[in-house]
C-alpha cells in the first residue's frame, strides 16, 4: 500500500493539493547524523529551474517533526512533511468530464468510487516523489554508497547537450517526450539482497514502477542483451573479490549484489498532461470530443526524474542493506 | 525473503538437489475447486521436450497434503510439494574451484559463508519455480481472467517458426541464447492494483524479477516508446469503461489496471551455464582458466519460462484482486 | 516496529517533547464520513480533569492533512497530526543519572547508544497514545459495532464511587495505583479473526501489550477460570446464531468472533514515576541513592486509559474486518 | 495469517486429518547446527505418556526436505513436515449437527462457508502445535538463552505432586480443567524488542494467544499486582547492567527486555470436548439436546501445553533478536 520495506520502511502521505505530503520513515540507525542541507539540495534537484519542466515551483521547505536530536536520528521513526502552497485548484475543473488520456483520472475515479481527490492528479501526483526524496535522502546518510544517474536518452535525442532546444521546441507543439536514465551505485559490498522474493533487483524494480510514468526497467546491459550470447553475455571473474571484466549483469547474480557497480535503466514516459488537442471520451456527452489540458506540466518529466530514481534505489539499498546485517551467517 | 503476496501468500521452500521443493498457498477462498490435473498441465508445459530445453526431465508429481477436502479449497493454507528425483550433484564438482560467470555460485558462496547448498544451483535454480508454477495455476482456478504468453524474439531470431533449427545450431556451438516473453492478461477489471507501493506494474515486475534470469521488464510498448511524443504515445478513450484506442500503456495506468489488456515483456538473459569454455577465476590457483560447464542445462531458459512468468502473474493478480475486495469503497 | 495491521494500517511517529505527534492510517474505506468532533471527544475523554490524572493538559488539536475531501476519506492515507506545546523538559534533567525503576529510561538508554531523546520519556511516553485514540476513533467511524469499557478495580478499591477519596489519599503519599480495565464490543458478526497467527485475540492483546503499562490480558473469564471444569467452562448454544448461555470465552471462539460480546481484562500496572523516594542505582556515583521522581504524572494512569483500550480494539476489529471481507468464500 | 514474524518467519499448514502438517522456516542462521535428536525430544514432551493427556499418540516422525546440508542450515528456508497418521475421523461425525461447546467447530462452519475440513478440528485442532514445538526447537539451536516452564496450578490444585489422582478424578467424571503454566528465559541481554508494536510482551503475548485454549496472558506479577502501589511494583536498580531487586515486571520495561529474566504465565482453559452430557443446540432439530463428545481429547492439555508455550516464546525471541542485529546503532 503506501508502504515500502520492512527494516528500512517508509509510509507517504497526501495528495497533490491537500495540505501536506510527507513520510514517515522507520529504522534509521540510531546516531546517524541528519542533515537538512543535503535533504534540501537533494529536493531542489528534483525541481530544477530548467526547460521543459512545470513552472509550479513549490518551496518544499521540510519540516521534521521526530526522530532526531542534537542533529543525529534517536532510533524511532523520523517524521518529514512538506506543505503544499503553490495549488491551483480550478486549473483542473475542466478535467472532471474528460478524463485525461494516459492519466490516472479515470482509474482513481472508478477505483475509489468518486471519492478521491482529482485536484492536480491527487495521490497520483509525482508531488508524491518529494517524500520519496526526503526518505532517500536520508538512507543516503548512513550508507557508504555513491549514488549517480545521468540521463541517457529523451525522445529521439541521445546528445544531451541539445536538450533545451529540443525540449523548446517540443514545448512549442504542446506536447512532451519521455526519457530513459541510467542509475548506477558503486560501493556495495557482495551479497545485499535476499532470495527469492526480495533480490536486489526485484525490489528495485518493485519501487521504480511506484513512481509515476515509469514504464520499463532493465539491469545492466538489459534488453539489448537479447542479440548476444551466452558467451558474450555472461561476466568473467578476474578476481576473488567477484570483479569482473565486462558488467553486462549490472553488479546483480542471482538477485544478489556480486561487487561490481549497480547499473541499471529506467524508461520514463512522455508526460500525459499535454497542451495539444486530445480526440477523448467526456462523459457529459458520452462522446468523444477533443481536450487540451490546461494547468502547468513538464515537457519533460526524465529531465528532473533523475534524482527520485536515485534516491528510491536508496530506499532499497537501505532497507536491504540492514536485512543483510540481520542475515549474516551464525 | 521466501514470500510473495499478503492475501494470496505464498511461501516457498526447497533446493535443486534436496529431497523436495514446494509451496505453501495461503489465501485460496474457501470454496474454490482445486483441480490437479490443470497444475501437472502447466508443470509440463514448464519442462517440455524440446529442443534446447533441459535433459533433466523431473516427473513433478506433486502432492498435496492439506487445504483442500472433497476438490475443493477448504481456506487453510494449501501445501504443494514435489520431489527431487532425478539429481546428479557430481556434475557440480568442478565447480568447487571455479564460479561460473554470470551465476550465482560466487555471491551465494559470498553471502552465506559457504554453508550454502552448491548442488544444481541450490535455492538459485530454477528448479524454484516449479512451485511458482503450482502456486500459479492454483491462482488461476478462481480468478476470472484469460493468462497467456508467447516467445517474441529468441537471441536474434524473430521468426518462431525457425527456432528448433536455430537453437540447434547454439547447442552445438555449446553457446545459449536468451528471449523475450510478451505475458498477456485480459479480463481484468479497473481498478485492480494498489497505491502507492503494490501498483500492478510495481507487483508485476517485482514478481518478474524473482524469477532467475529476468533482466528485464516492460510495460506495454515499453522501452520502444523513447521515440513517441505524448500525443502519440497517450491511448485515447472512446468509452466509458475505459477502453482506449491504443494500448501503449499495457493496460496499466497510475499503477492500476485500465480495462484494457494487461500486456507486457520480459527479457530472459542466456543460460548462464554452457559447455563452450570461458576463461574465468580459479580459487585453487588464484588465476583465471578456461572453464566449461558440465551438467544439463537450457540452450534457452526462454523457451520454456512463459507458463513461468505467466503463473508468476497469477499470483500477482490473484493477491490484488483480493486487495481489491479488501479496499472496495463502504 | 512503528506499524500496526495489514489492511488497516496505522503509522506512529513521535516523542514526547519533539515538535509533533502524529499518525498515517492506511485503509479507510473510501467514502467514510470522517468526523473531527468526534475525534476530539475522544481525545478529551483521554485527558480529562479528573483527580489522580497528569496535570499536563495538552490543547491536543488534531490537523489532519491529506486523505479527506469534503468531509469524507477519499482512499488515500489519513494523516492526523498533534503538536506537543506543554513540555517541560528540564523536569528529566535529574533522571539522567538515575533511570527510573520501573520506567523505559534504562532499557532505551542501552538499546539506542544513548541516543535516544530522554525528555518526557521520549517514544516510550504515554503521549504517544494520543495518536493511537485518534486511528481507533476514525475505526469506529465505519465499523458497525458498539465499543465501550469500564473500570472495574483500581488499586484495592473495587467500588469506583469512592475512587476520587482514594486516589487523594494515594497522591498525598506520593505514590501510585494500577487498576484493570474491561473492554466490551457488541455487535461482531461470526468469523472476525484469521487463524492461525492473526487471531482476534492474538491481535488484540498484542495491540493491548502496546500500550504502556500493559502487563495483562484475559479474555472473557480469563484467570479466574482456572478454578472451573469443562463442564462449568464451556458455553452452551442455544441457537443457530451462536448465541451462548453463558459467555466465559468472552465471545472468541478458536481465535474468531462467536457471535456473543466481545468481553476482555487490561491491567495497567501502577504508574512507575512517582514522587515518593525511591532507593536506585545512579550512573554518577555507581551506587544506590535516592530517587523522587519530579516532573508532571498520574497517579493512576488506568483511570483515562480506558478510551486508549478501547480504541486501540477498534483499530484491530478495522483490520480483521477488511480481512474478513477479503477471505470470504468464493 | 499463517505466519509468524518478519526475519525469524515461520508459515505453518495442516489440519488435523489431512495426510501431513508442517512448517516453513525461514530466517535460520546460515551454520546453525540443526539437531534433529533434539527436536524429536521436544515433541516428545509435547505428547508424554501421561495421565490427563489425549490418547491419540502419533510418532511424529519429522522429516526435513530442505535447507539444511552437512547437519547445518543452508540459509534457505528449512521445511519440516509432520505426517498425519493415527486419524479416526468417524469419532467427529456425530458433531455434523451438534457443535462442540467451547470448540471452533461452530464459528469455522460459518467464517469457511461449511468448505472447512471439520474432521479433528481441522486447522483449528492443537495438533498443529507440533510444527510449532519444531520451529521453537530450532529457534533454541541458535539462540544463547535458557528456556523452561513449570506448571503452577491445575483447576484448584496447587501442589504438582498430586496431579495424577486429581486428574483420575476428572476424567472419572468425563470432565476436564484447565491451567496456568509459568514461561521462563534467561540470559537475554538488554534490549530485545522493538517498539511500539513488536515489542516484546505484545509479540510474545500474540504467540501466546495463536496457541488453541490460551485465555490469559500476564506478564511478571500480572493481575495480582492491582494491590500493589507504584513504590511497591517498581523493581530498583541495583546495578549498571540492570539488575533489579525484584521482578515484578517479569524481565520487560517499556516492551523491551531488562536483563533480568524474563518470567510471564499463561492461562489455558478446561479442554471444551468432554464426554459428560452438556446441553447444547443442534442444527438438525433446531433445538437444545444433550451432547456427549465423543473422540480421544485431553483432560488437562495445560498439562502437556508447557513445552508448546516454551518454544512459541523461543520463536519469538529469535525474531526479535535478530531485529535487534539489524536495529543497533550505527
Amino acid at each position: 500500500m503506501n508502504q515500502f520495506g520492512t527494516l528500512y520502511r517508509i509510509t507517504l502521505y497526501g495528495e497533490s493539493h491537500q495540505p501536506a505530503i510527507g513520510v514517515v520513515i522507520d529504522g534509521v540507525p540510531p546516531g546517524t547524523p541528519i542533515d537538512p542541507a543535503a535533504i534540501a539540495a537533494d529536493l531542489k534537484r528534483r525541481n530544477p529551474p530548467l526547460i521543459g519542466t512545470t513552472p509550479r515551483k513549490e518551496p518544499d521547505a521540510v519540516i521534521l517533526t521526530s526522530g532526531i536530536l542534537n542533529g543525529v536520528a534517536t532510533g524511532s521513526p523520523i517524521h518529514a512533511m512538506i506543505e503544499n502552497k503553490n495549488v491551483r485548484s480550478h486549473d483542473y475543473d475542466h478535467l472532471k468530464a474528460q478524463p485525461r488520456p494516459g492519466h490516472a483520472d479515470f482509474v482513481a475515479k472508478m477505483k475509489y468510487g468518486g471519492h478521491q481527490d482529482p485536484r492536480g492528479g491527487g495521490r497520483f501526483s509525482g508531488r508524491l516523489t518529494a517524500p520519496l526524496v526526503v526518505a532517500g535522502s536520508i538512507a543516503k546518510m548512513f550508507l557508504p554508497y555513491t549514488f549517480s544517474h545521468r540521463l541517457i536518452q529523451v525522445g529521439s535525442l541521445k546528445d544531451m547537450d541539445q536538450l533545451d532546444a529540443y525540449l523548446t521546441d517540443i514545448a512549442a507543439a504542446g506536447d512532451s517526450v519521455g526519457g530513459i536514465i541510467e542509475v548506477r551505485i558503486e560501493g556495495v559490498p557482495v551479497g545485499i539482497g535476499e532470495p527469492m522474493f526480495q533480490k536486489l533487483d526485484a525490489a528495485l524494480s518493485s519501487m521504480m514502477f511506484a513512481i509515476p510514468a515509469v514504464k520499463g526497467v532493465e539491469i545492466g546491459t538489459g534488453f539489448s542483451g537479447i542479440t548476444m550470447t551466452g558467451s558474450d553475455f555472461n561476466d568473467r571473474f578476474i578476481a576473488a573479490t567477484g570483479q569482473t571484466t565486462t558488467n553486462h549483469a549490472g553488479g546483480i547474480t542471482g538477485g544478489l549484489s556480486n561487487g561490481n557497480p549497480i547499473v541499471f535503466n529506467v524508461f520514463v514516459k512522455p508526460t500525459s498532461s499535454i497542451a495539444k488537442g486530445q480526440e477523448t471520451y467526456a462523459y457529459d456527452t458520452e462522446s468523444v470530443r477533443t481536450l487540451a489540458v490546461k494547468g502547468r506540466h513538464d515537457v519533460c518529466i526524465a529531465r528532473r526524474a533523475g534524482i527520485v530514481l536515485e534516491n528510491a534505489a536508496a530506499i532499497v539499498f537501505a532497507d536491504l542493506t540492514l536485512h543483510h546485517r540481520a542475515s549474516k551467517p551464525l
